[in-house]
């Protein structure tokens, strides 16, 4: 059990040990309720065919909703990502989910990602605009580039998040990189 | 001497100590170093009329550069976060330094910083554009809204940073608000 959980990201052998004795510590019916959600996780989490996030059905409780934007849609690498754009509650579009992004030296390629099944999305639907909100980083941006260039010649406008000065951040400290976006993006109030 | 280290903002009783320590071990002549570097700051170091930034002359050597765009002009809190967008090196306008931001805890009104200076100097050069390079936190907001505000009259383009992911961010840690500005100002690409 302790090599099981050392699997899982960011634990090592000591927190390991520690989920150990305190599942030994609980009663059986505690260990039951474990064991059913496992089970559960890949008995009923499925991907949605549409926007290929995780759910419990397909279409996913989003792709399926009517009163959702469906003339945008938001591109991201992870389902986390979705998840923390539709927590801010300003999106009201579809999702896309590529399932990671480019990067060159872990060998991730875009037929390893959902680009093919994401051109085929905008082709076939009335979509007028795709956001490209992949993190902000290399593998993000070369992504973001790669699909942008697919999409030249489709008739859809396409964006990409803002890069600026997060909330309550201290110019002072501010990369140099983060100051410049904020300079070239700025904005008449 | 212990006691006047105490008074360095982040310096408590222990490390002041150990500076003492590290002075007692060091020869006459360092002592020297030191005393002359002090002596310097308040004898050399002055503010400079234009831009009210500390300068070893006025005006200073940006405001008295005559390769500088002096149609815009950046309007910053403190003269830390005119050197981080200095150091950029994206920024060819000139700086004005409001020694501040409002803060009504700590009982910093606008007539504390150099905000009728600024106004001044807007009316009285052909300025174009003014940038509101105030933090973006509320004591910031609260300062580049009143100066917008004062400047509603002025012949004058007003702009703020722009808002958004910082470069290398994650979207799945990046906070609720910084998303939502990301969001909002998103650009074509």
């Amino acid at each position: 059990m302790i090599y099981e959980f050392n699997k899982l990201p960011g634990i090592g052998p000591k927190t390991s040990e520690k989920f150990v004795y305190f599942l030994l510590n609980q009663p059986r019916e505690e260990i039951d309720n474990f064991v059913r959600a496992l089970n559960d996780l890949k008995e009923q989490i499925q991907v949605c065919t549409t926007c290929y996030n995780f759910s419990e059905k397909t279409p996913c409780v989003i792709c399926g909703d009517p009163k959702r934007d469906k003339t945008v849609l938001c591109v991201v690498s992870e389902s986390g990502d979705q998840a923390a754009i539709e927590k801010t509650g300003q999106f009201t579009g579809l999702y896309h989910i590529l399932g990671g992004a480019i990067n060159q030296i872990e060998g991730v390629g875009p037929e390893q990602l959902k680009i093919k099944e994401l051109i085929g999305r905008i082709a076939a639907n009335g979509i007028k605009e795709v956001i490209l909100a992949t993190n902000p980083d290399m593998e993000g941006e070369t992504t973001a580039i790669y699909i942008a260039k697919q999409l030249e010649s489709a008739e859809v406008k396409v964006t990409r998040l803002a890069r600026g000065l997060p909330t309550g951040a201290d110019l002072e400290y501010a990369d140099e990189m983060t100051l410049t976006d904020a300079l070239k993006g700025r904005r008449e109030v």
